[in-house]
């Protein structure tokens, strides 16, 4: 018998004929003989709705009060749930975030949490129930509801297995589990059966969007073994935990690509101490969310500093970038909207140095050439131009043998090494 | 300056424009000077859609998961009316049944409220904020969501009231208030300006839809003055609180009918004593709620026991009374379900023993004939055809005068009496 958390996406409830579908589910997992404790996202599209309606009141709407409506959208779901579980003649219980001691700090509509207590979902299992709970929503210590911003429900589920020690935390999506590639643009792109935490941190922040960072980060740091798999089939996914001796540690795990950013270009800064500390203060202060960055060679005494960041929060740093050149006396600044970043991934890299320089290679043989650079132990991330982010990741999945089983570390000679 | 609780009902917020136009209102009444609480219902049309969602997954929901699927209904009007509140400009404040400390019973879909700890009212209002509560639920001491049945944000309301000891618990609906018979019947029915307690309960146990029994009782417990009055206009409506000598004191209220109930007569009973007893103890446990109850006199050693029930409750009845009927030896049994009841209501009448007469004779008068009689110290209620309803309570209207303002005990000789 074993204690399992399963956590089921929007689009898994998205009807009610979908939710009596994840009853039987979770109703199969209970009768073979394990203890189950379900975490669910809103129906399909009505958070959409709920900020529909508060736009509609409010342009501007306090975030204490978006947190108050949006935390409805889990709270049908979870009573829907339940009602479907008991209308297959078993026993559930559900609870909101806040019932089940989901404890956040007080950052509206982005809380983190702080603590689970959940001594009521123990109590219910040991009662012989199926346990349901409300993803993406907390409360503060002194009971105010709050919500955990994007990727909340991964997140919850996770905190959820953390704490009542549950063996596993399955998250059901709509896809077969964790690829090398996307499978929408590489056509042989291989599930991987395990991957550790840290390369699906480095996957997860360089696009691959099946698990959200901030969950994976919550699992590493409390040991939770996650099971990513699909809510159409039975087929086992890919299992994400603590690397060991017994994983098969493969040199490239994955490789990723991400169109959401921009590109910010600042020339002729002048080259002083402090002038990056001022310009990337500025950005944060701005809540500018900058990824790489790249600080060309100094050139008679100017120097060019290149960086990237969401486009969402693109109006802010045209705004802050504005400010900073007239401030720094810089010739001028340029964006470029139309990039892409590919990144390799994979634990393998740190003992074979070769696998950087054969991604380049094989970019130029592509006819891609490479914009900014930036690497991780684990990680090497190129921004591109964004029209051959597809053909890139096609090379690289093809030159890396990414398709096969065969490249791992025990199986030396690799096909990286070269230069 | 005043302490004020609104309570403004589904219809009143059936719509974002709607839920702005409360807004207004409360924000009015708050920069006139007063400390001001809204309770509110869900929006509309909510519940029933969430029923709805109910039946698909289970055509039998266990009650805990509805009152967790209920309960989002109100949770999200509030946080649209605190949103709608913050967009003109002044700071309000949600909170649902459980955070304002409703404190219930375990009977979900119908709990009663067993404390009201409203501290956090109380500190907001002292912040100088508006503050808006979920109507129409609580939570268990336990921390279980609970919802209070019908007519529960009515009571959410006045409970409010008696928590915060506000001035006033203002119920705002889609009429002027409460008048002296049903203003759709009769053309010249007369708002009442002030009304007791007791007497606007046994107009709302009789017919007078405008407020739930159930918050009328809360009321008269816990001394809180109501104000009943539209959503549409800013005219004074009815004010209902204990009975002073400063009040007009009416022998007549008003005509009151309600046409949702049936009669079942069981004939030819054995006249013994404990058959009344067994009768209706079985009734009771089958969840029957007994209006009227007329035994006929006794002829040769049987007799006829006439009651009324509300439809609702007519599958349960009929069910219990063939049972009884058999067990009994009575001859046999009928449904009678287009009836009316015709009530008078007025505190005069304890010291005007001639009101029944002039009923029964103003009914004859009309043509009407009565079926069952039943009174209290301030109604008369007689059981007519459900054909001759409207008929009989305009010419009980009319006899009585209740459409002038002069009816009044000090404006003796009165126009009742007679015989």
């Amino acid at each position: 018998m074993a204690l399992i958390v399963q956590k089921f996406g929007g689009t898994s409830v998205g009807t009610t004929e979908r939710i009596r579908a994840v009853a039987e589910r979770i109703v199969a997992t209970h009768i073979a003989g394990n203890e189950c404790v379900a975490v669910v996202s809103a129906m399909g599209d009505v958070t959409d709705e709920l900020l529909l309606l508060a736009r509609a009141v409010n342009p501007a709407p306090p975030e204490r009060e978006m947190d108050m409506l949006l935390a409805t959208g889990e709270q049908v779901t979870i009573a829907l749930l339940a009602m479907a579980i008991h209308a297959l003649g078993h026993e559930a219980i559900s609870f909101t975030g806040a019932q089940v001691g989901i404890v956040t700090d007080a950052g509206h509509t982005k809380a983190r949490i702080q603590e689970v207590r959940a001594d009521c979902v123990k109590d219910a299992l040991a009662e012989g129930r199926i346990v349901i709970v409300a993803g993406f929503q907390g409360s503060t210590p002194e009971g105010q509801i709050t919500t955990l911003g994007r990727g909340g429900s991964d997140t919850t589920a996770v905190a959820i297995a953390a704490g009542i020690s549950a063996d596993v935390c399955e998250i059901y999506t709509d896809v077969d589990g964790v690829f090398t590639a996307d499978p929408r643009v590489v056509a042989d792109a291989r599930k991987i059966d395990v991957i550790s935490y840290e390369e699906m941190l480095e996957m997860a922040a360089t696009g691959a969007r099946v698990l959200q960072l901030r969950s994976v980060e919550f699992g590493r740091n409390h040991g939770v073994v996650m099971h990513v798999r699909s809510s159409f089939n039975d087929l086992p996914g890919t299992i994400v935990k603590e690397a060991d001796a017994s994983m098969e540690q493969a040199i490239i795990s994955g490789v990723t690509h991400d169109t959401s950013e921009a590109k910010i270009t600042i020339r002729d800064v002048p080259d002083q101490p402090g002038v990056a500390s001022q310009v990337f203060s500025a950005l944060a202060e701005a809540n500018c969310n900058v990824d790489m960055i790249v600080q060309n060679v100094s050139e008679e005494g100017s120097t060019d500093i290149s960086f990237t960041i969401p486009k969402e929060d693109l109006v802010r740093a045209k705004r802050t970038v504005e400010t900073m050149v007239a401030h720094l006396g810089a010739r001028t600044w340029s964006v470029d909207e139309s990039i892409a970043k590919v990144s390799l991934v994979g634990a393998g890299m740190k003992t074979h140095p070769g696998v950087a320089a054969q991604m380049f290679t094989a970019l130029a043989e592509a006819g891609v050439n490479i914009d900014m650079i930036s690497t991780s132990s684990i990680r090497v991330s190129c921004v591109i131009s964004g029209e051959q982010a597809e053909q890139a990741v096609r090379a690289l999945h093809e030159t890396f043998g990414l398709a096969e089983h065969e490249v791992y570390v025990e199986t030396a000679p690799t096909t990286g090494g070269g230069n």
